[in-house]
């Protein structure tokens, strides 16, 4: 005989915080504050049922692996799970309830009038598609980034100030765009970059990236905050050659169990390790804070102020230092990494020249990914483009461009993007967040076309650029001196623009 | 037995203009031409009780300071005071009067559709509901700038021409935010920085700036023309540890005035005093004229036609060069300001490197404000930021760097700004209308949460740059190289476009 | 006895062409082609009166000026006056009339509305008040420029690029704005610069521009294609000190008639001799031609389809190489003027460095006004200011910057565009369109307010610049490094944006 | 007797393809996936009569010319041929048809509308002109280019980051526009470009601007891909002094096709041969890919989904590497083509210094066409201004520039565009989309006027300018220091800004 619901229900409230999730209890007061996603949303279902709310964004894995199991409490008394279904079923709706179905009718809608995936012909496509059809928190999380979202449009901008200088009367009959990544051999140069909570998207989550990826033979790098669990991602992959996946890894302050994540990766078949740098802290994305605060029925508030005091919750939550991510990792760490593994191990989130030529020299690292978290951490962080423009001279300057591979994400969007990265010496891009709109538009499908279109991109653009294979490219092939002429590339600001009341030409008097 | 209101009601001309003001009588005659607000708006009052429109924006030791004790023209009758009070319940309202009640309402219902101060996550939102909320007379007023408000606006975008090189893989567990300024240790490195009539955005005025930096330890730097008495906002401060204060002067004609001042403001414990440098005359911001024009009734005309002359009054006033502020201020008046107080000195205002180079060599100077004004005076005069990144070098080169200590102001509005500036070699930096509309739509809490979404933005980003403390912030970590180019800084120019008629295509032919 | 009105009639054809003129008629068949404003609008009065469409753009001398008196056929008969002006009143109105009269309707409708002159802060606040009440032909006359009017936004652009280095702590007590110009004092270092057909705008043409500047004691230079003549202009002045008048001059390939209308000038006491050298041809105005064409009821077309053949006529008469304007003026033919004249000469409409150095080392002009003729002559031609600030240093370098004077004009509306004219080495500046608006709108009153304001703004511009007299104002005051940084100096070309159709996304499916 | 209806109704198939064109039957089977206009657009008339589908956009010798001779199936039998054309008379429409009907009637109804021709002041208006009354297809096909069409517009912005610095006082009476062009005299220095598909715009396709051109003394360039035929074509010149014409060369697979169509061009007289090398693959244009994928009626998709595989056909068609035009084009190609022709050879779509050098050194070629092929190839391939202002002087500094002559094309519209490339060094500039949009507007009439007004423009221009003649255009006269400045001449990237969601402020709250 199990725990009784009524028990569960008597832990209710901050201090004594108990849910059910599957059938079985946990104890989670204690966890509450370190949830990245805020305590918030854990209190909504505190001393009840949250498995409805839990599903969808978390692998099922989650609690056995960061919940210590002294919380956890047993299962549940199967005829009270019973009971509990049916109150739930019967249960008056919440007015946010009501709010997320009539969302949810809408989203219907909206996807009965979805343009078919063959009318998507760029990844932008699949971005306005997806905007339309997504619900508005799920979008709000993919799409936000740090204060302005400035560093978010520079990623994008700095490609486009670099220009082509193409090459004619090349024969080039045979286009090849295989390259080699980290030691594997892979179909493109681009592979499929680290981003959290798929299944905010769709239902199967990550495993969608991974299906089409391997359908493609490209990369897929596995991240931490992933809403299927590693294995499943893992197994996943389809077809006769599985192509190599990664780890992306963010590293907590328990060391063992990053030791364990790492070594159940390499066990599994893994091929590299790709350590965040880039996120001590996570940052504040103010899009995400509006769309959650007001999904969350408070008039645009995201204050409790249960028990006479009011505290800015989720946003406190979202940014804490929790035991997730390890603010105080540092250089010191790497040798500890050097010594748990025989993985390729790889900085991502490299932001300056100094640091990559540190990471060369430490002879610990096998490669950096030049990134701003896709503009997500710090606004006015540089666009990975501009970076790498300025480290390839001084690694080659040093002959450290043999010891390290560099990568870099944030902002691509076409096949030239892509060409222009590798002319300047980058042996691979990563794309995120186009992958998951086409995913969350479309599934499977819509991610396969994206690739697709980009391989065919890349074909057409590496014959008129009068390259035949990636290691033709090269800077001769690129115009790059706008590169750095940031005034340009400063997007608008909208809340500025919004603030601003702008000046008046003298009023006609009024004809009454 | 006082004076009575039939004999006030006689001087009710520009000729002869005696106003009642809480319950006591003065002859403004003379000082009309003086009123840095406009003759007008006084004139609309002589003869009669002002102190309805005397109260908001004036501080109760306004008439004692300023006026000369042979213009205190005595108490009125007791009697005659209630006839007065009741005589102006029933008096029939004025065309302007109505409109004046007008706006009252639409300001009272926008008020009530508020947004929560929890949901203002910068301070640009303030700024967006405080112009959803004010009077437009107050808004004008506070977000008015010189000409075409080019300053006002490259106060903003100077900020975004400079982007972050952040540091990655420190141990960034400990993030210390405290720093010292003119001695005083506080708890942030930004400070209230003085801005006039406070009290036209919110009725307690400059005392919410006072009660909320106390509450924070940042530093408050008290307004000459605030619209709260300097006494008053001494008083204001809560808490604990009380934050130094910071006196702003305009030096007036009558230097006897000025010397009370400076040491009234030393015995009561201010620990700097600031003299404004860049308002020999004060600034014409149309956009404020404009506003004023249409609440005058005037239909957009600030003009007064009696007696047969026609003199653009308001206009004029504001500009006048009153005794309020002695354009002949300059280098030679500088031992004097030695010679009567101990507290050290900074010039606020400084536009050019070679005046903060003279300041510094003079001795006599504890620092300088780089500052525009916010904009208001001279357009097209320098982001404060632009001189910042050009003087520093030259002070360390000459060795000057630790003689004094350079603020800057104008235009910041996120934290990222604030580092950029300290990157630079700021000391500290002054935050003037964020604070002051978060004031006015909000009061107290409004300006309380704006400096507490200041720190904790301020603590992530450090954390993300990789500084752990202000000594860590320093140019390696900002890439400047697009801060000196214009072009894109200079904002659109408003006027300009609305009058501008633009080119057409051929038109269809008419249907009909 | 006359002419009569029967036998006038008969010659209403291109090949034989009579008009009457105020109760003259003339023969001016031969001269059709030769009319600047175009052989359309005359052939519309071919046979008839022509007065009422005369009067408005012609000085009263012009027939006697222009047309051979062997054209001048003589006084109409008097009888048969009369009946010709009752005939006009009776006759049924074209639809081109009936539009215009309906325009007229409107145009006095908007003037009715117009808010009062006082409501005008700045230069372009006439502007866009003067859109709103002018005919729209006038309006297409005085705001058009050649091609894109991509220069004529630079010219204002340009000043936009230039910043100041505004000078603290200067006893600027006293400002003084007078200066020398060609030896004469005026009160303030800016010029009615010459603009034609000031009678579009208003019933008194360039006699309000006269009275104005009279007023405030600052030059206007005279236009040759005034639609005042030269003497009503000269004796418009008002006021005891009367201030200098210039001569503009276009060059007839008559050097008689040019040499009696440069001596007429400086009879009647003119002080200088301005000749344009930018418009060996009138530019094409496209904003013009399609107002114009509009205007004559063609739908669009400037095109007379009579006698079977098909000319683009209103196009080509306003670009016709007619004998008004010389294109075969060149250098050789400065001692010419020199020999004709004792006043000093001024090339007006230079563009390039290496013509001002020739123009100064002919040692035959006393100065050079840089000009693109308001953007209405070759679109792309530079700014005045960027000229400006090339040429100045290249002079100082020869030593020549005292043999010639250097003006400049285009594109300055705020007092600090003056001042930093000034500040790069201009002796004064010639402001043109504004003043034309503000009289357009206003009359003289209008005029007379545009220049208080300017005089009042470079007060406290001085003042706040630190700058107490015009010779205090120099190159260290201003920061011209953007100024040769075109890229955002080009202005929005309008018709590309028009008719380029921009990329879409995926639509939705319809719900029908 | 001939084929019967009903044999060839059962080759309806992608297996097996016969189609009946101007009553002869065709086997095209083989030839689908080579169609550059994909297969679909066949496939919708496999086994029935293409006629009306083929004519619009075929010259009558295209079958004669591509498809061998083994697939000329034969007469259809005459009975049957009045029979299927009874049979498509009486057919139900289909839905697409009716689409098309209502297009049809849309673009009669515009075109009743169209202003006259006169009312074009410059060739931009005939581009609006042509967007409103062109069918959606055919305007898509003419204006659509690579990518986000940033190529395109660039080409346009380059010539505005170019200004003048005009001469003065030159005697500019007389003005000569005409030129030479690889040896032939022409009346002015610019040409027709080649572009393809000339009936899609207008029925008489190419041999509209054959007739302007010829009765404008300028060149044509006759595309591979006309509509009209060679020597229809080149049968169109009209007037006394034929221009020269020259011959726009997609290099097949097939030499013998190539050489026999050279061989033919310069036996008709033909002038020089320009070979295309900027196009191994024909480019991707995802506004024609939309337009086109609409009117297929298959609601924005273009795929087909027979046979249960789904492929992207039109897409994958567009950009086959058919045998029309051959990838393995190379340098050693070169000396073949020397040996079939006398004529003189031109490289068309150079796009860096280094490929000019290379052509000019082979001594094969006699000159080249910087080009990026109106931005329809490679999106951010570099505009032909910034390709010229950095190849002259390499050229020169080498003494290449007297061995070969350059050409460019793309983005002008302007007088003052073609005087700038001219300057810059170019021989001729090429302007193909605006003669495109003219003729589809107006057809010869609009071609005319177009270049009437480009000549117009010239002349007025070189006399603004201070240019008498073609060789008197140096780059003494122009100031290119932005043009390589690229931040600003990134056009909007319309699809990132779609698909980009702003930021908002705080809501108010809700009223109800």
């Amino acid at each position: 005989m199990g725990l009784s619901a009524k028990e569960i229900a008597q832990h209710s409230s901050r201090e004594s915080c108990w849910v059910i999730v599957r059938g079985r209890a946990y104890d989670v007061t204690e966890f509450l504050p370190e949830h990245p996603g805020g305590e918030k949303i854990i209190l909504k279902y505190a001393g009840r049922d949250a498995t409805a709310a839990f599903d969808p964004v978390h692998p099922p894995d989650t609690l056995d692996k960061y919940l210590d199991k002294s919380k956890h409490l047993g299962a549940i008394d199967k005829a009270d799970l019973e009971a509990v279904a049916e109150a739930e079923k019967t249960r008056v709706r919440t007015p946010e309830e009501e709010a997320e179905a009539r969302e949810d009718e809408a989203v219907a809608e909206a996807r009965a009038l979805m343009p078919p995936v063959e009318s998507c012909y760029n990844l932008l496509d699949f971005e306005a598609v997806a905007r339309r059809v997504m619900k508005r928190g799920a979008w709000a999380y993919y799409s936000s980034a740090a204060d302005d979202e400035i560093s978010l449009r520079e990623n994008r901008a700095a490609f486009q100030r670099v220009w082509f200088r193409p090459r004619i009367l090349v024969d080039v009959a045979n286009i090849d765009l295989s390259t080699r990544m980290l030691g594997s051999r892979v179909s493109a140069p681009f592979y499929v970059t680290a981003t959290a909570l798929g299944r905010l998207g769709h239902p199967d989550g990550e495993t969608c990236l991974t299906k089409a990826a391997s359908r493609h033979n490209v990369v897929q790098m596995i991240p931490t905050l992933a809403s299927c669990s590693f294995d499943e991602i893992m197994d996943a992959a389809e077809g006769p050659g599985n192509p190599p996946q990664w780890l992306q890894l963010y590293v907590n302050k328990d060391r063992e169990i990053t030791r364990r994540i790492i070594q159940h990766a390499e066990k599994r078949g893994c091929r590299a390790l790709f350590i965040t740098v880039d996120a001590p802290q996570l940052g504040r994305r103010e899009k995400d804070m509006r769309a959650k605060a007001t999904a969350l029925g408070d008039g645009g508030s995201n204050v409790q102020k249960t028990e006479g005091h009011s505290t800015d919750v989720s946003q406190g939550a979202a940014r804490a230092i929790s035991s997730f991510i390890d603010p105080s990792l540092c250089w010191d760490d790497l040798p500890w990494f050097r010594s748990v593994t025989r993985l390729p191990i790889i900085l991502k989130g490299v932001q300056r020249v100094e640091d990559v030529v540190r990471a060369a020299e430490t002879g610990l690292v096998d490669g950096v990914v030049l990134s701003n978290h896709g503009g997500r951490q710090l606004d006015f962080a540089p666009s990975s483009l501009e970076v790498l423009a300025e480290v390839m001279p001084v690694l080659r300057a040093r002959g450290l461009d043999r010891r390290i591979e560099v990568y870099v994400d944030g902002g691509l969007r076409r096949a030239t993007d892509i060409l222009k990265a590798l002319c300047l010496g980058a042996k691979g891009v990563g794309i995120g967040r186009p992958f998951l709109y086409a995913m969350s538009a479309y599934g499977v499908e819509g991610v396969d076309r994206a690739m697709s279109l980009l391989k065919d991109e890349l074909e057409m653009d590496m014959r008129l650029l009068g390259a035949r294979s990636i290691d033709e490219l090269g800077p001769e092939l690129v115009d790059t001196r706008s590169l750095g002429s940031h005034p340009n590339g400063v997007p608008e600001d909208h809340l500025s623009r919004l603030a601003y009341d702008p000046l008046q030409t003298p009023a006609q008097k009024s004809k009454l």
